[in-house]
């Protein structure tokens, strides 16, 4: 059961001089999404000797959860009018494609990807990587829908046009590349 | 964000028929108190070998819920009056005294015993063993406290005396044990 | 740093007597694989109030790794000879398909259905689904490939074959299916 | 089943250059001890809204895990040399008593500080405290053991004195406190 007053997702994801004080701990936005650098503990890894591989999603889950707090914080007064007609709005996965190339172990410094790659009314595409040092471990295709209030939303405006321009420069970026 | 619809703690703990169709899923009540029996799979170790120190709380929970989870069966109708007056209740941790003896590993079968030791009319203190065929790896002394709708509430007269009963067949047993 | 008389899957998957003692609790084989019945506990649920999505990879990799020990229990001298072979096998997983079509809550008792699909010399194709009360709510197919001392391995022939066998009742079961 | 190469703890807790390149990844010492900050996830949560009493755990393990690992940096040969006295050490929780006041929410930034309270041969006893805007939330006085190669050793002299070094300064501390 939810107190009301404990939900402040949606109402308070970054508190002021948050980012100032905790420069990284959020990630920061690259071109076409975001990258968050982060470390593997004891509760990460299992008896095999490495990450356990259910908990690559939960490094994905943080990725997708600081890109949009990031996109959050440049929109400013958007998201805010975007949290007040979602109230306690969240993401929900719908499906996941996954391989898991190499893997990572107890204290490795790793960096999530996530980078838009298409956006619709009411679910965002996204690529997703779990890389060391440069080399890809483990590599996603994730769709996400917008939920608030336990139903499923058109994404809000500030948001659509924000991921909808990440993946534009994806696009541009694959397009300059096949060009050459 | 919850779904009125998706709260069924309280109202629906065990489903018409769920009991006989999958006996010992939910362990089965002992003399004080309640018996799990559960295995450690990947998900439980650590890159050390063993179980990670923190899951035996999830296993120590696992137990709680199911012990209150049969007090209701066997109470039916006065659980049901609890669940009335406490919509959405649950139980949440105020203090733990944990021993860490010995390590379970990967595949063990091992025994989650949950025992009542004190129930006063805010808060329960149960005694918890993690055990491997008779030997005690993890013993815990546990105090919970009754929330229902975000607020600590006086636990519900079904459940506070089906405990205390619990509690006081312990210390007849301890006082027994003592005598001789 | 795992301790050599630590690790014991591969040498002792299910004690004696243990299946005995506890139906139940390693699932049970089914026609072309296993089912596995277990239940949501607050540890599997995020505060959106439904089960966290990386945690139904926690429950599949339980129906797993029954499986493969309820093949052994099956197959016996076939999987003692196999373990002598590759001391300390476990599998990896290589890729994921993952369907979320609808949530899993606190307190549900869920089905983990575990099919094999396809086996090849170095690898296993699953189908796994995650059901309550006969609809699936998540839905996988799942890679697993065969690690022994570190490295990918051939899989031992006892494993191969039965695993096989349960690929060939699936496949007839389908080409039955649409025949009609 | 762990393969040696996959054993980097204690040979390479701190890659070169990831300090700098990472300010605050593995948190900061302060006197007597260590702060860590981190943000709540959604895997953090469970269905009643605030952070799994569990995971809690997981929070002061990490902040264990970065003490540990910035000590090491600040010795620099000392450390080196303890690692190759006891290849792949590291530290098992032998007790542990936790005081659960205030609950985390998702979202959350909060603190983690652990203080060196007592230095014997074979274990330390930590304060740790998980707190949120000055405030502690979660409070824990966390005993740990030193193992090798599976069995309990020595804690190596460089990590002693370290350790003994804080334990002292907090002490002083809270002397200074009392006479004033």
């Amino acid at each position: 059961m939810v107190r009301e007053n404990e939900i402040r997702q949606g109402e308070r994801a970054v508190a002021p001089g948050e980012l100032e004080t905790h420069p990284g701990l959020a990630g920061r936005l690259i071109d076409g999404g975001h990258c968050l650098t982060l470390r593997v503990y004891y509760e990460d890894t299992d008896f095999s000797g490495i990450v356990y591989h259910a908990n690559y999603l939960k490094f994905m889950e943080r990725g997708r959860s600081d890109y949009i707090r990031l996109l959050g914080v440049a929109q400013g007064e958007l998201f805010a009018k975007a949290r007040e007609e979602a109230p306690g709005f969240h993401f929900v996965v719908r499906s996941m494609q996954l391989d898991f190339r190499k893997p990572a172990q107890i204290d490795d410094v790793l960096q999530v990807v996530t980078l838009s790659k298409e956006v619709s009314g009411a679910s965002i595409t996204l690529l997703q990587q779990v890389m060391r040092a440069g080399e890809v471990l483990v590599s996603a295709t994730v769709r996400v829908a917008f939920v608030s209030e336990g139903r499923a939303k058109r994404i809000p405006d500030a948001l659509r046009q924000a991921t909808a321009a990440d993946a534009q420069k994806l696009e541009a970026a694959a397009a300059e590349g096949a060009a050459r």
